[in-house]
């Protein structure tokens, strides 16, 4: 049951501060850099769904990736989201990662266009063909409404095309499978990483390689003993480490859910969180999403109390 | 029963023709605006879905605009969508489109980001209050996943924040009861666009204001006898030539089902035809989809002879 | 464009009167269907969704087919949904619709069961098979979570396996795909009945050979001149009284939305005004469904006020 | 984290055998009865959706689950699923489960009908307080379209509404956060099943009372040595375990996907191993479904003889 890989250990999708006008922050951007490596994390995942990519322009995804890169100094893999609609798109965000000092890129599904199995192959093998970084697939239907197929994942693994898969599906009947069959491909030099972060210790238990938990910017410290018990086989500790982490995820409850659907309660969240305990400046948000208002802020407050966190603010 | 409006008659999504190295083909898009000028349609949509404009970069879609824009030379109306996930990104491209000269822009609600009602109001009222130009809701559930509510326009309609909606939802109860609030409303001067291009004579009926259809690309001229037949109350003749039109969407079969989903389907066809009736250079679509095979093509030249089109390849 | 079929013109889902206890209520039901026959009905839809059947046990639907058949004593078809999970079991309703005297059975593709295309036509043609009566494919995909395919209806037809479709899945554009390839087959004996009360209209210009209207228990005299006036092709009129009946069809509007989705608002609506213009003795619906409160039913009496209808109580 | 629960360890959802001419096979299910009670289980489903209770009509499932009762003979508990669209049919089942003696119901949200949260409550509360016995709710969105809501279950519980949840929803976030809430609660005392036969392992370890996995008809030691394994806090070794039966789960991809799709996958695969381990005497399923062909048999035998099992046909 080995399953050595490149990109192991807790990788948060690392959020991007914004300022009050909607600029980058990057002061807050490279103190919560800090903030991850200081809680032990073993990569930063720059520009995924928690990183607001898709509300950001390509300018500010640029300043972003920069700063992540300078400020992790090459400490840990940066891993770089490359999340647009289509193939030619993709690879303008591919050009950037590598510029930009990227060691890998992330990779969707086609998504607003209609595609069926047979397109997202062609996808992800033209990324991959013109791509001199390494390529996961993102798999993540909740956001591109299809689940990337298992035996399209195992092919493009056994042939080198993907480097890894970060599975956001909630299929994990799948991720099984998926870990079944690379087991029985010569190399598992492959990434396979959770992003359910409620559930770690259960797809650490299942072979996963890492996790990529967006809870993980609020406590990276809690995902990387998460991971040290788990490594220990410490499973009942994993898991009460865990079930803290499960409770201090009841921040996303405390907006209101009249006016605050799936991205305004994650992001809101985590950065109403990270203000208040005083690694970013602002909990600004992307328009259409709103910052948490003061009864919010209040709930979460609490949240992060009950969970032993050191509130600033 | 009157309906006054802006935008009214066949304004087809325009399709935006590839060299084979896939950059924007000028040459051909030129001869096809003509095409569709000379077919008689009163408006144009660039950059819609029929338009490949998520798989186009920015810089590939200011290109197309600026030669639809300039091609048209005021003589129908040209709308741009401005299509992307967020309000930051819509704006971007309404900036672009207001530079370029387009009269109105058309913007779906948000995607990939998961977002609610809430948000899809907060996105539209953003896109409208930093716009100069009119904007139309673009509703088309099968790409961004949801469908925009009916209290919703009805509300920013009578507001003025919207100039129009165009309708590719499929659901036509909704439609209807559209129809019928805005009837209720003050003023009628508000587009009520249909892009279902297979019951254009049932829509305009129903009271749409116009169609936007696909199919339009490739035979301009029968939508623009369709919508006069229907406006002398010439119901019978109106459905044979739906009808007609009908049995021309099968072009669209043609598409191996094996290697081409909806994108590829539509797209694939459309420019293939195009390409048959000598009105573009190259049937090459954008990347993962691909243009059609000999078999396909040789498919789309018999509905193009039993409709009665003049192939010319 | 003749399009001569055996089951036409209107033909509303009968509701199924409940007296407070639970039980049929034989009286109103008999009422109900006088009401119907002298509103001009062309046929009766008996068990269908409107119909509760799947809410009834089946001692309670036979009870309602058989009240149903005696009332209408031949005046018209009356057709009987026999809507249940899988073959083995619709097979004991179509039993039951034969042994009960209806003219036909309407089927739905199987449900709760996860099933595919191949499934789906082992069932309609073993129900076909093993039944004496003519059998119609009910495509309802809101309830059974699939649409019945476009090529599948096309063989079954052409085959005489199916002797028609009662289409409530939304999709205009198959319906008018079905219509026309049903038009190149040689027999046209084939029923395409729209449920969509909302375009009737349309869906008559459009080739429908009859309507199901689940309004239609409310105002069956509406319903005929619409397709009087379609029939004298008179699509001015028709749409004037679709629109009226647009409007009446804000009685679902009526319900309070946090305590009322689908099934509540239709049935309990048509059966709330049923109750006010004195054609039923009670508003009651089945478990877990609840009756229109008084704040609900004072917004269904004003809309059958504005309807013109003449309210009794 | 002690979570003491009325049902716990493996609980198989029995399968239904039936003869060639669709009648229940009584020998045969009394053998897979002792079957599964030789291999350790600690609970019996009856008449769940692996049991084909939809495909059966309600004399063929009091037969199969007086059958079940009886051979059983109280050894261990038999839970009796009463699945049916809405409230007034459930009943009827959960009066047939009261009468043959079953000792809980399990019962799903309506489906077909259209409902929402507040009718799925009122269902749920119907049942429970029209039943004698113990009802669980059961989460399967896949077959019934809509998914328990984590609120709703947390107050029917601490209420003592609902005796526990077989969750085969595949949501492991949700899992998760109902376990958390349900041990927030005073009384444990509430039965939470997984599903998921192949995360039966990290299901386990978040703190499921018992796992009802399909694949537990075929090797039930398999399901108990690894709830043993876990029980022991061995979770290498459950891993293991679990990762076998994995692989032996693999019989349902011996299914021609053109002609089978997720029933017929299933519950197919479940009875032809069954029926080469010698424990049923025919592999035939209800319509619409087919039963596994000579080269489908083949594969499903190869996977039984990779797992160690003994075929006997």
């Amino acid at each position: 049951m080995a399953t050595p890989t490149t990109y192991t250990g807790v990788i948060p999708p690392v959020v991007t501060p914004l300022a009050d006008d909607g600029s980058v922050d990057r002061g807050s951007l490279e103190r919560l850099v800090q903030h991850l490596l200081d809680g032990g994390v073993d990569g930063l995942f720059a520009l995924g769904s928690s990183g607001e990519t898709v509300f950001l322009t390509d300018a500010q995804r640029d300043e972003a990736l920069d700063v992540i890169v300078h400020t992790t100094a090459g400490a840990v893999p940066v891993l770089a989201g490359c999340i647009e609609p289509t193939t030619p798109r993709v690879l303008e965000r591919v050009r950037a990662a590598e510029r930009l000092g990227a060691e890998a890129s992330v990779v969707t599904a086609p998504f607003y266009a209609i595609v069926g199995p047979y397109e997202i192959e062609r996808h992800l093998r033209a990324v991959a063909a013109a791509s001199s970084l390494p390529v996961l697939a993102y798999d993540i239907p909740v956001c591109v409404g299809r689940k990337l197929p298992l035996d399209l994942l195992l092919r493009l693994a056994a042939e080198g095309v993907l480097a890894g898969v970060k599975d956001s599906s909630g299929d994990d009947v799948a991720f099984r499978q998926l870990r079944l069959g690379l087991d029985e491909q010569d190399d598992n030099g492959f990434a396979l990483l959770t992003g359910h972060e409620l559930v770690v210790d259960g797809m650490l238990l299942a072979g996963a390689s890492g996790s990529v938990p967006g809870l993980g910017n609020v406590d990276p410290a809690g995902y990387t003993r998460l991971h040290q018990l788990a490594g220990k086989q410490d499973w009942a500790g994993a898991r009460a480490e865990q079930e803290r982490l499960g409770r201090l995820f009841r921040i996303v409850d405390a907006a209101d859910p009249a006016t605050a659907a799936g991205a305004t309660r994650g992001v809101g969240a985590f950065k109403c969180a990270l203000h208040l305990l005083g690694v970013i400046d602002s909990p600004a948000v992307s328009l259409p999403m709103r910052r948490f208002d003061e009864a919010e802020t209040g709930r979460v407050r609490e949240q992060l109390e009950l969970a032993g966190l050191d509130v600033r603010r």
